[in-house]
């Protein structure tokens, strides 16, 4: 083997580990201080690095902030997006919403400043965030065009409308909770669906939940 | 008539008047300049005043945006409301976004700010702009009551749970607005409340828009 091609790998591999190492102590940190309060020194003494090395990896902390917070929001919809089991389409949109949920509930001191930012980032993150939001918009359509293939749901009924007026129930729960308007956001966002699907119905099944 | 009654009657009628010119001179330095560039010693300026007048009002730079837009926001709320013209359901929601939208896209980079501060504004705003919102979503209710009343609904559809439904979408449609990816809100608003109110029609009438 290469030991060109076996050092650099040794070399990127130790890098992600601290990168990694670092991001979790960001994530506490944040999480316990708020962003506000929260200091790169600090973060980087809880990780066992030196300040310098964390600037090598982040901007500063805003940097920090976005890359814990997209990281686990990236993982999350990983998860959420790779559900197999089977189910109706209302129990398949209840996870998926149930699993973010979750996360926020985990973190959330971190995820109320998280719907902040991310909602109004700016560039590479904003992007970051549309990629994400696109592709749990993607499984949304998927889980209604299969929902579909079975008749749960009529043959002309609009796919990709019904994937934005989900996102649309779940930023409205998302913001409610985090406004402390709201103790179940997963609650609110089942009812809504439940409201907007019955409409959506092949025309023998209407009716079923207003 | 008594004078000790005229007197500050006439002091708070010129303390307003003061307080509406600092106001519209604020809106045009913030829609111009942006909110972070803004600075309270300009705005005085253009109003014609001191600067210690402008603190006399309000406390700082945030406070006169929020007073600013909140302003704004319940003028346009109350014209929005007022709307006695007839019409389908959908036409006069219709009109109640479109009559928010068109605030919006006379001041975009104003109510950019105004979205992001307002869904996560502290006290008092945020008790201002909870209020608002319920007004808001009061309106919605009785429309959608009054159409029920002419048999365009169904007996049986939940008018609060309709509401929260506009409502996300009315914030999903201003929130992609204000991310620039959305050039028309009011044409996304209207396509996702014809999607929720096709099952909240009367049995007779279901699969008229998907």
């Amino acid at each position: 083997m290469n030991v060109f091609i076996q050092r650099p790998g040794r070399r990127d591999a130790q890098k992600d580990a601290t990168r990694v190492r670092i991001l979790e102590a960001a994530r506490d940190h944040f999480e316990r201080h708020g962003f506000e309060a929260a200091n790169v020194r600090a973060i980087a003494a809880d990780a066992g690095v030196a300040a310098g090395t964390v600037l090598l990896h982040f901007a500063d902390k805003r940097d920090l902030l976005h890359a814990a917070l997209f990281d686990d929001l990236a993982a999350t919809a990983a998860e959420a997006v790779r559900d197999e089991e089977p189910g109706s389409l209302e129990q398949r949109l209840h996870r998926l919403g149930a699993a973010f949920f979750a996360y926020y509930a985990r973190r959330p001191a971190l995820s109320k400043t998280l719907l902040r930012d991310a909602l109004f980032a700016d560039p590479p993150w904003q992007a970051r965030f549309t990629e994400q939001v696109a592709a749990v918009h993607g499984r949304v359509v998927e889980l209604f065009n299969a929902a579909r293939a079975q008749g749960e749901v009529a043959d002309d009924a609009d796919p990709a409308l019904f994937g934005v007026a989900f996102f649309s129930f779940y930023y409205f729960a998302l913001i409610a909770w985090a406004q402390g308007a709201h103790p179940s956001p997963i609650a609110l966002l089942d009812r809504l669906v439940a409201q907007h699907l019955c409409g959506l119905r092949p025309a023998a099944n209407v009716r079923r939940a207003r």
